[in-house]
Order: C-alpha cells, then structure tokens, then sequence
C-alpha cells in the first residue's frame, strides 16, 4: 500500500471539461475559441518541425518573455511565462502559501484554486458571492497570504472593475492575484495595478482569447521581486519552444485576437437574448461564456439532453451552481443550433 | 514586501546547463542528443499547425499514454504523461511528501531532487556515493517515504544493475522511484520491476534518446494505484497537443531512436579513450555523457578555458565534484573538437 499524503488522499482531482470527438458536436463547454489562431501562428508551429526540437528550451522562455513585455508595455523582468495559467496558480501556492496559510477568494469560482491550497495544506477562506456576483464587499476584511479575483469570474462571467479590486489591494498585506484569463472579453484590466503595487499579480491565458488552449500558455505580470520568487519554483523547463514561438506570433498579431474577441463579444449578445427569450436569467458577461441561470431548476438533466443532442455545456453538480448552464459562446451556427435544441427540449 | 514561504525565500533556483548560442559553438553541457529528433516526429509537428490548436488538449494526454502502453508492453493505467520528467518528478513530491517526510537518494546526483524536497518541507535523507559510484549499501538501512535512484546516476553517468535495485525496493516500506532519463544509453531498465512491485515507480523522458529536448515529454510507469494518485495533483492539461503529437511520432520510430543511441555509445568509447589520453579519470559510463576527473584539480579554469574556445561543458561547483567535468557524448566531430581544445590548454 503506498501511503499518499492525506491532504492528497482525500482530495477529488480536479474534472476538466469533457472532450467528446464527432464531427456534429457542438462544443460550449469549456470556453474555447470557435475561431483558429492566427495564421502567423500556424506558420510559426510549422517552423518549429526542425532539427531544433533537441535541444532545450530557453529556462525563462526569453523571446515570449521579451514579445509580452512589448505588446504590454512592461519590462521583461515583469513578465513570467507559463504551461498555461494553471502552471503559474501552482507557482503562486507554492512559492506563497505553506501549512496552514490562509488564501481568500469569493466563490464559486474556478474551483482549481480550492485544489491548488488543499495541496500546499493551506486553508480557503471563502467569501460567497451575492446573487450578482458583484464582489463581496467583506473580503476587505479577510487577512491572507494570497487573496484571488478571478476578473472576468467563472462559472459567473461577471467583471469586477478595476477600482474596486485597487481599493482590496490598497494596505492588503498579502499577495493579491487577479485571474484575468477571460479579460480580452471584458472592459478593462488590473495591468496598470502592477505598477503601483509590489503585491498584485495579474494572471493571463492565450487559451481563451488568442485560440491557443491546445498550446498551454500563460503569462504572469508582476514586481520583479515577486516575479523572481514564483521563477524559484518554476519547472526549469516548463514551456516547450514550440510553445514559446506560437504565443510570440500569437502576440505579434493582436489585431487577430481583438477581432475574433469582437465576432465572439456580438454573438455573445445574441446568446444572451435568445436565453432570455428561453426564460433563463442572464448575468452580464465580460467572457467567452455566458452564465444562465433557471432559478431553483436543476439544469442536470438540461445538459445531458442537451449531450444526447450532441451540444456540449458545462453545468457543476453543486448547491449553488446546480440550476445554472455555463454556455461558451461559439461561432454564430452553434449557438443558433444550442438555441434550437433548448427550444425543441422544452 | 512579499512574504514569500520560508523554505523558498532561502532557495537557490536550479540553474539550468547555459544556452549559449553561436554557430560554432559546441554545446556539450546539457546532454541534448546530437541527431534530430525522427522524420515522423517533424511531420507530426507540422501537422499540428492547425486550427485545432484552440482545442484543448486531452487531459490525459490518452494518444501518448497509448502508445507508450503499447511500446513498453504495459496497460495505459500504468502511464502518466508530464510535461518533461520534471513535471513528474514534482507530482510524485506533491503526491507523496509532505512537511518533515523524509526523501532518501544517494549523491552527488540531479540537484532538482533536493530542491523539490525543499519545496514540500520534507526532509532529504542523502547517502553518499563512494569514490566508485556504486550504490551506497547504506541506502539499504534508510525508511522514507520515497527513494530514488537516479539510475544512470547524472552526474556520474554510472549504472546500477537493475537487481541490486530490486533488493532495495523488497520490503521497502515508501516509493521507490528509479529516475531512468538516460537508460536507453544503458544495458537494462527497471521497468520490468513495474510489474512486480506496486511502489516501483520509473521515470522516463524523451528529452536525450528521442532528441525531444525543446518539446518536455516526459513518461512515468507504475501500479494504476500510484498512477492515479499522480494524476490527482497533475495540472489538468499539463501536456500540449504538439508535445502529445510528437511523443506518440517519436515512440513510433523507435529503431529512430535506437540507431542514433548506438552511435552515441561509439562516440562515448572513443571520448572516454581521449580523455584518459589526457589523464582524466573516466567513470563507465552508460549514458549520453562522461564524467571526467582530475584528482584534487579543480575543473572550473578548464570549463571558463573550454568557452572561451566555443566549447560548453559542465562543471558543478561542489566540493565533492569541483575536479570534474560532465561532457555530452557529441558527434564525433564535436568530440574531436573537444580532445583538440583540451590539448591545447595543457
């Protein structure tokens, strides 16, 4: 018998969205981009098919490192690079948060963050959210090694302005993270905060908003000191160079992204309607995804008529969440055939 | 002022083998593979340029964890793919050790050992190798919950024979986990044990046989109980759609692989004799690399002298391997390279 840490034992492993094949699925379940990334990207995957692929990787992903530091107007030392966003939340803990240490995040939430603490044997204190998602004003009177804002929230994919997370940053002793991996969609984001204040980390994904989920990038911005205290714990070798060279095309084509994340924001508008008009409440989003809610109406058997019909949503077994869909915003035609099918299903 | 955890603000980073770049310079400090990765491996990278990227990637990474089911003749629930060894190097720390459990492995060996130990709060229990690099019989007589033996040891490149492992793993209360990154270099692996023994873990990486450095692919081999509990603490989509791609290309031109490691092992014989010409002691190596020694001399003027001429080598500064140097087995060209250069320092 291997004796695994208890904390370990005891702890579900995190269920990522189902990945189902077939040519006629509809997939609005884990907030992918209908649309592909940038050919200059593409182009760069395919320069990668070379003799090169022996040798390591930069340790510091240097050249995305340099390309995010330009496209957001920070130096390089403020920028960390990650196998995806996850890769830089287990950096977080593990650099921040030890036995016993506190981490705060309203919820629900991205409930990989509840993980990520159970492994480090931390504690979550969490705040609920009201039912609009608006921040809970009590979290300026948590104490805490790390205080998270996932800005745009999910499952929600409500936005919290920016003033407000300063006013939590502003005298907070402990390490503020804002998850921005939904905030191409959104109005504004806390970058600017960086600057100001030695405690905020702003988190970012090229997953989402620049059609790269399949690639695993993601890219931390901070004060170089923190920055240089995450890299401690960083896999020496965490992101490959295929990897590296698409997320720099990827950048160097942001007119690309921002107008997929236009196309997706107009259809988002749409979604939102023709879910209305299907007698579900809709909070405003700020993402690729829109959260709605039949009140006190277990949306379980929704989704799995829905998956019988072959489109996808995501819907979490849990008290608060159980009579909510969270639906990605897809091209145009998919969210016509999801409308369709919940109208055929009433 | 960040309060980072104790055990990570008084850690040194693992320092990655330096990336010089240069036409001619003579990387031989970070045990690439001299040959490209296999024809199929680039064609399946070219491939994956395509709008799939926005996908994500299975989370699993179930078409490699296929294929290497099949070539190393186990059931997929005996596979794990990482992000690299490393990244399974940090689950098996995350899943098995916690604040004051102790991780036994006999040194000098791959210093990331210790500082994931460190990271966990766990206590390192390190026997020292003798003069032979022969596996301390001491080991024997420790408890922990993990063991491992990196087997080729790095950076001695000696080799364990597998049975004297097995002795160990017997009765052994913990994991043993048998860190075999350099064992196609070597006459036999410890992966039968697998079979037999449900805390044998074995790590394997595609990183210097498969020339697979640049893309992180990494495989570990176990009982499916200790593979699932691994799989609870791994990132959700720790491993790419390429790096899938390349891994199940790579594992499906093995004789690839094969041919480039017996060229390999010819070289290493011929650096080995050139270096005892200049009356380096030269452990038997059974890996992708030398360890060259000067009683009492230290090496570090010779590697600063080597750059100097264009050629990387490894030199740790450590008081047990401050008269030795780690040399990559090149193509005989480099190696010639190398023998020339050394001569003309004398």
């Amino acid at each position: 018998m291997i004796k695994v840490r208890p904390v370990v034992e005891r702890m579900h492993g995190y269920v990522p969205g189902e990945q189902l094949r077939g040519a006629s699925v509809v997939k609005l379940n884990t907030n992918e981009n209908p649309y592909p990334p940038a050919p200059g990207v593409l182009a760069a995957v395919a320069a990668c098919a070379s003799e090169e692929l022996r040798r390591y990787p930069d340790p510091m992903a240097t050249p995305l490192r340099d390309a995010a530091a330009r496209v957001y107007d920070v130096t390089p030392e403020r920028v960390l690079v990650g196998n995806g966003s996850d890769d830089l939340l287990t950096m977080v803990m593990r650099t921040l948060v030890g036995g016993d240490d506190v981490v705060v995040y309203p919820e629900p939430t991205y409930s990989l963050y509840d993980m990520l603490v159970t492994i480090q044997e931390g504690r979550s204190l969490t705040i609920p959210f009201p039912a609009d998602f608006t921040l809970p004003p009590a979290l300026a009177d948590t104490t805490g090694r790390v205080l998270i804002v996932c800005n745009p929230n999910s499952p929600s994919g409500t936005f919290t302005p920016v003033d407000v997370i300063e006013t939590l940053v502003r005298g907070r002793d402990g390490v503020v993270v804002v998850d921005e991996a939904y905030v191409d969609f959104a109005p504004a984001s806390a970058l600017p905060l960086v600057a100001r204040y030695d405690n905020v980390l702003v988190l970012r994904t090229l997953s989402k908003s620049f059609s790269l989920a399949g690639m695993r990038i993601g890219l931390a911005f901070g004060q170089p000191a923190l920055i240089a205290a995450l890299a401690k714990v960083k896999d020496s070798y965490n992101v490959s160079r295929v990897a590296i060279a698409a997320g720099v095309a990827a950048l160097d084509d942001y007119a690309w992204m921002e107008r997929n994340v236009a196309r997706i924001v107009a259809t988002r508008a749409r979604l939102a309607a023709g879910l209305r008009a299907l007698d579900y409440e809709v909070l405003p989003s700020a993402a690729n995804f829109v959260f709605a809610r039949r009140r006190g109406d277990d949306q379980a058997p929704v989704q799995a008529a829905l998956r019988a019909r072959g489109v996808l949503v995501r819907h979490f077994a849990t008290p608060r969440l159980a009579d909510a869909l969270r639906i990605t915003v897809g091209t145009d035609d998919e969210i016509d055939r999801l409308l369709a099918e919940l109208r055929a299903l009433r």
